[in-house]
């Protein structure tokens, strides 16, 4: 499944990512790739600094979005599990996720995916793993 | 260090639990406990159900807050990963967080933490590993 | 599902156990319980001291035993993933691992695991998912 | 650090990597790289296939390895966590293992690793953090 631009538009218009600062701006062929330009509201213990959680925010939803693009329409994602490396303070105005699907199992879907800053610095790493289920109708 | 609860009032008016909808309640004795009343906003893509970003966002400060507690007042800590498990899916209007630190070496403290729903069945379930630091004076 | 004794003597009996020094001693329940005593081969580079990769082994097989009690017979287990934590140096002649289910989804089965020397001093921390499927007959 | 050819062999005539079947055949630059024969023994529960435990082994020593030319000679390293995932069925007579430090901060050195079969598909995805101390002289 691909994402349409007028459809990530709707997409991104939902309240967490408006809350939070976050834009997916592309997602197909197993890939998604996002940016967050953080409200200063959750920057925090440090400011300008977005908090730990905001990065992991990122990174799971993106790697949701590299998730969906491998399913049909019918079908959601659940994260099993996500281990994320904070390698660097996040700093700066602007940062950007790029997360992959690795493999697709016939019942795990495995991402991996990377958080980088302004200057193209590693800021966060991670790899999660995704089960799929059908939606009700 | 053990926190008052002058001081967790303090910490607790900070701009992203106010978001996200935390409160620590507790922080001694290498633990820490907290509350979960997730802000409509931040419940998305299911309507009542907070991101799996916003429980990351709980564990990862309540584990701070138990780390914490296990310093000097003059040291900071980052959190160098965090494995999270998603259990079940988490419905309700409030969530509670327990943390404790499992072993504190002479460079790493490692915790655990759990997130249980209001019936206390288990949502989210994490280890990470922790260090601290000596902040600029 | 519930192992005999019986049972677990054959099982315990195999080449990769015997090799290890790994042998497990209780099955039920969704509850694991096994003991290492390190043949010396596998202590490297500290004399000794098991490697951290015969820690994970013996903390993923019995996970894997506790999840296997939770299935018929016809299903066997597939790691998903395993994050483990290294607290301590191990230390002494012998370890014992408990494991457990901490929940049986649908779709996937969450464990967690740990590891402590003679002296009751935990080792190694950690937890996993794993799928099952049926075995072809 | 960089080891020279006779190091290596010398290093990898240790009786854990006999034992296993395991060869690390370069590390320099942040790298390391290594491959695994699995000896039959270690091969179970399925036949010609090594166990998960096994292939934890190698990624961790690797990733080791990969750490330990980022440090002088007198230090060691020690894992905090790693976290891996088990992506495919470990099929076929070898594998290779790659290693490598995605940053290397002042208290904690991160890593990855991908262990592939010899049809170089993935077989197991994984990240690692480490720390380092000085070793008693």
């Amino acid at each position: 499944m691909e994402f349409s631009q007028q459809e990530l538009e709707r997409l991104n218009s939902n309240s967490l990512y408006k809350t939070v600062g976050i834009l997916v701006d592309d997602a197909k062929d197993g890939k998604a790739h996002s940016c967050l330009r953080p409200n200063p509201a959750v920057c925090w213990p440090f400011e300008g600094q977005p908090h730990g959680g905001v990065l992991f925010t990122l990174m799971d939803t993106t790697m949701a979005w590299a998730v969906l693009t491998a399913v049909d329409r019918e079908y959601n994602c659940a994260t099993i599990n996500l281990d994320i490396q904070y390698i660097r303070q996040a700093q700066g105005e602007s940062f950007t996720c790029n997360a992959w699907i690795i493999h697709k199992g016939s019942q795990v879907i495995y991402t991996r995916a990377e958080i980088v800053d302004e200057k193209g610095q590693l800021v966060a790493n991670g790899q999660g793993a995704f089960y799929v289920k059908k939606m009700p109708p």
